[in-house]
């Protein structure tokens, strides 16, 4: 069917030919598909963009007690479907994975044999996405930033230390990004951008008492504020959310931007 | 010097006679307090007053290590002053104690002795609180509250469950207090009330997923904000604290009200 | 019927017996009072409660055009109804007495003897309120309030001058309360209290300009924020409507409190 | 000196030109610029740039009163120091114009005369900006922008109407600019900019009523937030100012933005 018009001509292909596949051929590639978290697997080797999605999301560095969660859960799955629990990891955390995956266990074959194909057509838009080079992109990218507004002074927050944290009920907390703001009270770069904000549990904490204390404002002493931390959820893997702070040494405040 | 016109005369009576007493009367009195913490003299038996202050701040059921870190507090102090080391505990978190002890170790001997008599007529002024009634009060107690305001609804934010959490750096964090609004968005009591709030870095949680769930709020799944952590600092024991909450299932904020 | 257990007690009996009169009385009831306004009636004579209730709003000094404005409205009225538009003006702003009028008149005259009754209720109790003193009270009262914070500097705003304005698209704004917020940033009083708090559009004026620069808080010139209003309607004359102000130099924030 | 590198080259010559000027040619050139708002002089012919610049700031269509307030500034002026009163009006309103003329008056000769070079050649780089198409340009432009975010859905506020008013003490207040907020809670083209934003005071108005009452929003009647006014002032005219509106049905917060 070559040339495409575009990357997103390409995608449509794809998705069109899967989609008006046979069932079995459909099942199929479905049951290509490897476990998640599976040592065994790994060990006889996964195909290197299985590989790295997989340690994207810190599949590669299970405690013993996850990799167990994680087996039970490829277990009772392929047990009740007969074929492997199927998931874009790329736009997860473990968290996130285990949450999808008690949703969708208590269906039936149908809807998760529709499931699995989407997901397996969000893992092919990715891997598209790194792959081909066009005048068009495929919508697969989020966007994760932020921004300090000092309304102690009326500037931008200038040299806020900050970091990013992803939170996890299953596993270790882990700090995914670490900065200071720039002049405009930004990042230079985004939080996270060029691939999906994963699904998942974030604290954003502002190193507040440091800037006030740098910077001779009074304050309270301890200061009444000195680490701000903001916790929130990110639910649109390939959407662009802004999670600014305004700030005083006595008060604060955050939204959801855009 | 009886009879006394109030607990405050009482108290302003007690302070003259200390202040203006010899100075080896004053250092007899210094002297005379126990160590913080300290096994062996605890053993041996302190008074009710001191056994139910040193509790109050966890002195009691500290680890080992922590038990290892304030006799090497002591033992510092002891050296280089000749007398223990003295604070008024109940004003203080395990934490403010350590910082306290930090700031006054590179001190010098007089300013020491001056320190630990006001430390001394603190512990007396919160003994006393307990042991007299009169028709006033000193003011020894300090009070810590908050106010849940749903600005989704306009309206008081009943039914948020929460928790009050000591921070530590020094040891682990632990409730302090743990409850749900009433219909007015407060607490049918403050936070903390009738003793002073002690010194230190806190967190209140508000579960505020849950509250707009329940009430059929619209939300992204997973919710924005689900456990909305307020982190501050207590400078002053004996002040009033109010911590407000400003939430939708989008933005909050946060203020130090009075 | 006498004695009452009560001003409820009493109010409730003079309900009762108005609801329970035959239709001929309530409708002479209703034909009993005057026209709204109505400068000839009040030349013959008015009760001296009606003459205080209709000042109260405002209706003892209305220009030309509001007279006429106030004529056609109860001429529009009493030709459809056949009797006079009745509404309990301590309630109201002459802005939302044209618009619960424009509001009735499509209706019909059942419910309009209804609507009408519960008007002169609402009179009766508010009169009552004022004549009888007993150990309870009819809920006939109101309140608004405000509560400045700086949270420049983590404390009550002390000192701000402020003004209340009640707006009208009909007829000239009226400043209804002037005043300085107390060490505690609130007002001394209520800003309205004690009775109904009229329907209708309000300005709550505070001049933060003046306030920051006398506490030499660096600022632009002229200062970014100089008069802040605030404005807000009140639609629930018997509720405590709480209108605070959160505020720096560069920003601010309101919200309905209670 | 041609060619020149760029407009910012071009604009320092000129200033070093004029720095270095003897000063009976500085007086001369002061003494070329004719009156504000001066009828006699403008019958009898301005220049196409000065009447534009008089124009922009509304001196071609003062009330009899503002005539003769300016007449008043212009002759108090020229009698004391022999030159006339120069302002760059571009960057003003008539009100900051007469806080400006009351600023200086005190002045000395030798200060006024710097100052009045200054403000010429604030002119002259404004009318070199129109002039001359370069790589570079000068930075004479300032910005006003908004931003609605609408915290009671998450979203940004798509659909709301406001209007820029220039407020003044003088004179009338002016509506500037009037629109409705995008898709993104912006405007397509900054509130102003591509000149500089006139020092003065203006007011923001966002008609929230209409917005929420059109989104179906449970709000109470009349709305608690119908009109909301955000008054702040402008005072650097180069500056970019951006002044954003986060509003629920019972709630906003705005600050200084960049």
């Amino acid at each position: 069917m070559r040339p495409f018009g575009g990357t997103r001509r390409l995608f449509d292909a794809m998705k069109v030919a899967v989609d008006h596949a046979p069932d079995e051929l459909r099942l199929a590639l479905i049951k290509a598909h490897p476990d998640l978290a599976n040592k065994t697997q790994r060990a006889a080797g996964l195909t290197v963009e299985s590989t790295a999605e997989q340690d994207s999301v810190g599949l590669d560095r299970l405690s013993e007690r996850e990799y167990q969660a994680f087996e039970r859960v490829n277990n009772a799955y392929r047990t009740k479907f007969g074929f492997p629990y199927i998931v874009c990891v790329r736009r997860h955390t473990k968290d996130s994975i285990l949450r999808d995956f008690g949703r969708r266990l208590p269906n039936d074959a149908t809807a998760e044999m529709r499931t699995s194909i989407a997901e397996i057509c969000r893992i092919a838009a990715l891997r598209l996405d790194q792959a081909v080079v066009g005048d068009d992109r495929l919508p697969v990218h989020g966007r994760l930033s932020t921004h300090v507004l000092d309304t102690h002074s009326g500037k931008p927050a200038a040299g806020i230390a900050f970091e990013l944290i992803e939170l996890a009920e299953f596993g270790e907390a882990r700090v995914v990004a670490r900065g200071v703001t720039n002049s405009d009270g930004r990042t230079d770069q985004p939080l996270i951008a060029g691939r999906p904000v994963p699904i998942g549990r974030y604290e954003l904490n502002f190193f507040v008492g440091k800037y006030f204390a740098e910077r001779g404002v009074a304050m309270s002493d301890p200061p009444f504020l000195d680490q701000i931390p903001l916790r929130f959820c990110v639910s649109e893997p390939e959407g662009h959310l802004h999670v600014p702070l305004l700030v005083t040494p006595w008060s604060y405040a955050t939204y959801r931007g855009s």
